[in-house]
């Protein structure tokens, strides 16, 4: 993993002042935990000084122990960063009153500041008509956009370890996903928080949004998982016993009514048995195709630009020409059509790959008039040689996809 | 899936005339199972007249059902083409022989040629080092190649599945492939029979090679798996039912010492308790992916080509530019790598990620008269600012990969 993310980048790259690793204190003896936190850190290019950094903690061991190891980092003056505590209470469970109180405990022993919201995730999923899981993650990423937004961190930290990328990976491949899907969760992701205008974005920086593995400088803020590529829950949970801490215990974690829990009580231990680094594996196979990704989703950049070109008119986003469309690769025509959709509406929730084949159906033959509908509301006409988006609604306003976030 | 494969290529393509499907006689009655043969036929592009095509039959539920329903399919006038049967007697079990002489009989009731061939698998093994499956498939490969090249066929089909599909996916998944491997199996492909040089290859329609589901004009012989997309292993053994064969069972298929059997009969069960349609799931994953890598390849290849510009020396495959392949994403950098390696060596044959990753590295750095050492004594040498591959023994003469034939 390491050789991977380092040999990735072949081209020596410059680095700001600002991400030059502090000297080490001689005094400090840290954890062997905390210097694999570290060296995750250095891969993923994340700043080591004089940044304010939030983390989202929950109480939970994974959560507990980035707290617990990024304070050891700071203490042994390894980095430089200021710590907000981030907490939501769903409101979901009877003890989340308490979990919040814990988490602020800890973050006020070791000397952080705390932020911690309260949201009725059931009364906005009714709202929004998401599922409860939705709803809920959509609360945590809006709190923890605006705590970093209020501070002016420009760092959200969540505690994914390769556990969570082994089990999004493996409900993304049950329903059938692209390489999209079995990328599972991004190492870290620029947080795009206003909506650029579709050349604005193609001409710049962004051109490997939304899946580039190599966050953006044109975002100001970034949501990264430093554990994601390395530490297992076992090893945070052992660390958190070393570390004397009797981190709070979610419920929901050990409901099989949860197709997530069951693939972390059932399949995986049953893949364990073929292959015993069964959950480094399938990180691996993220890996690769999050490379492959970052070269295809460009290669959509530049077809949609092309396929941009000769638009007159007033909709939204720029008409495309049909017949560049018709005569590009699938793979590179059905990103290009996300690209556009996902500008157009705000974000591409709900947009399945039969959506998708729908617009495509429009690109042949010659005839106009013809409308593919998409779910809130937004269609695709064919006009003559182009096709047009029509949104009713008002995009997202964070432009961003709930995806990932908890 | 039909849907899909339909809309791939929105361009019109000219089709032969020895692609047009012949008039249906409006006496035969066909079975269901036979007409979605049919229809996958068309999908593949597979010629309809005057050909002559090797059917590998073991016995099995899945190349007894091809067999019959092809064999339905020629008597309704559906298709006039020429069928061999061919069976490999693999000589690994008391009954293999009882099979071959069933085959043989079936063949000839049905009034189709026949070819039995016999191979001592286990000796092969230990001259080749291959274990017994990798063994048995090469062995399987190369009868069927020769029997195509003795009777002047174009086409030979396996019986591969639906189920076959999801298999191969999930055993590669288990050992962390990339896309390449989680594609799966072809539905169809070249069977590229002579080396040809870099450039010829690089400027022809290859390309896409070896990883397109497109199959190339080029070739001259095309294997096929006209079950691989739609039909379940279920229904193949319904369809040996209704047509009251007796089919042969290959005690192997239920040995849980085999992975894929245990796959099989414990991974799938499970998942599919997550989504019964796992199966298809899987397989559309496999499409999705298969378009992605026809894309990366191509790039891959106009990469190696930019590569080998200014290639001064008397190696076998020209030397490359370090500087092009640095500045290159790691996605396509590694294909050109493996594009390269292919031709240099013949074949991809134990060739890791590893490896690929330790040429990279001498993309590192000023320093020449480095080298990487590959699996069968090639090794791959910096000298200043071009890496060359050095070939010691001569590549594999059939210039193919022992995978996905069985």
């Amino acid at each position: 993993m390491t050789i991977q993310s380092r040999m990735k980048n072949l081209s020596p790259k410059s680095q700001s002042a600002k991400r030059v690793r502090p000297v080490r204190s001689s005094r400090a003896k840290t954890s062997a935990f905390a210097r694999r936190l570290l060296n995750a850190w250095r891969d993923l290019q994340l700043p080591f000084l004089q940044t304010t950094v939030v983390v989202a903690v929950s109480g939970g061991a994974d959560s507990t122990t980035l707290l617990l190891a990024l304070d050891e980092l700071i203490a042994a003056r390894e980095m430089q960063i200021h710590l907000i505590v981030a907490h939501l209470d769903h409101g979901l469970r009877p003890q989340s009153k308490a979990d919040a109180e814990w988490v602020a405990k800890l973050a006020g022993k070791l000397g952080h500041q705390t932020r911690i919201g309260r949201v009725n995730v059931g009364k906005r999923a009714k709202t929004t008509r998401d599922n409860l899981e939705q709803a809920a993650r959509q609360a945590r990423y809006e709190f923890l956009l605006k705590t970093a937004r209020t501070a002016n961190a420009e760092l959200i930290l969540t505690a994914h370890t390769l556990d969570d990328q082994a089990e999004t990976i493996l409900l993304r491949l049950l329903r059938g996903a692209g390489a999209e899907g079995l990328t599972g969760i991004d190492p870290v992701r620029p947080l795009v928080t206003q909506t650029v205008s579709l050349r604005e974005r193609l001409s710049g920086r962004d051109l490997a949004e939304p899946n580039s593995a190599h966050h953006s400088t044109s975002s100001d803020l970034l949501l990264a998982r430093p554990l994601l590529t390395w530490a297992r829950r076992a090893e945070t949970e052992a660390y958190c016993r070393l570390r004397k801490i009797d981190y709070r215990s979610d419920p929901m974690n050990d409901d099989e009514h949860f197709a997530r829990v069951r693939v972390r009580k059932q399949l995986l231990p049953l893949m364990a048995s073929f292959n015993g680094k069964v959950v480094e594996a399938l990180a691996r196979t993220a890996e690769l195709l999050r490379d492959d990704l970052s070269v295809l989703n460009q290669q959509a950049g530049l077809l949609l630009l092309e396929a941009t070109a000769g638009h007159k008119g007033e909709t939204k986003v720029p008409s495309l020409n049909v017949s560049v469309l018709a005569d590009a690769p699938a793979a590179v025509r059905r990103r290009a059509l996300r690209q556009w959709l996902s500008q157009g509406r705000g974000d591409l929730r709900r947009i399945e790959l039969l959506h998708i084949v729908g617009i495509e159906k429009l690109l042949l033959g010659d005839k106009g008039g013809r409308v593919a509908e998409l779910p809130g509301g937004a269609r695709v006409v064919r006009k003559q040689k182009r096709l047009e988006l029509i949104v009713k609604r008002r995009p997202n306003s964070a432009g961003e996809q709930s995806e990932n976030v908890r």
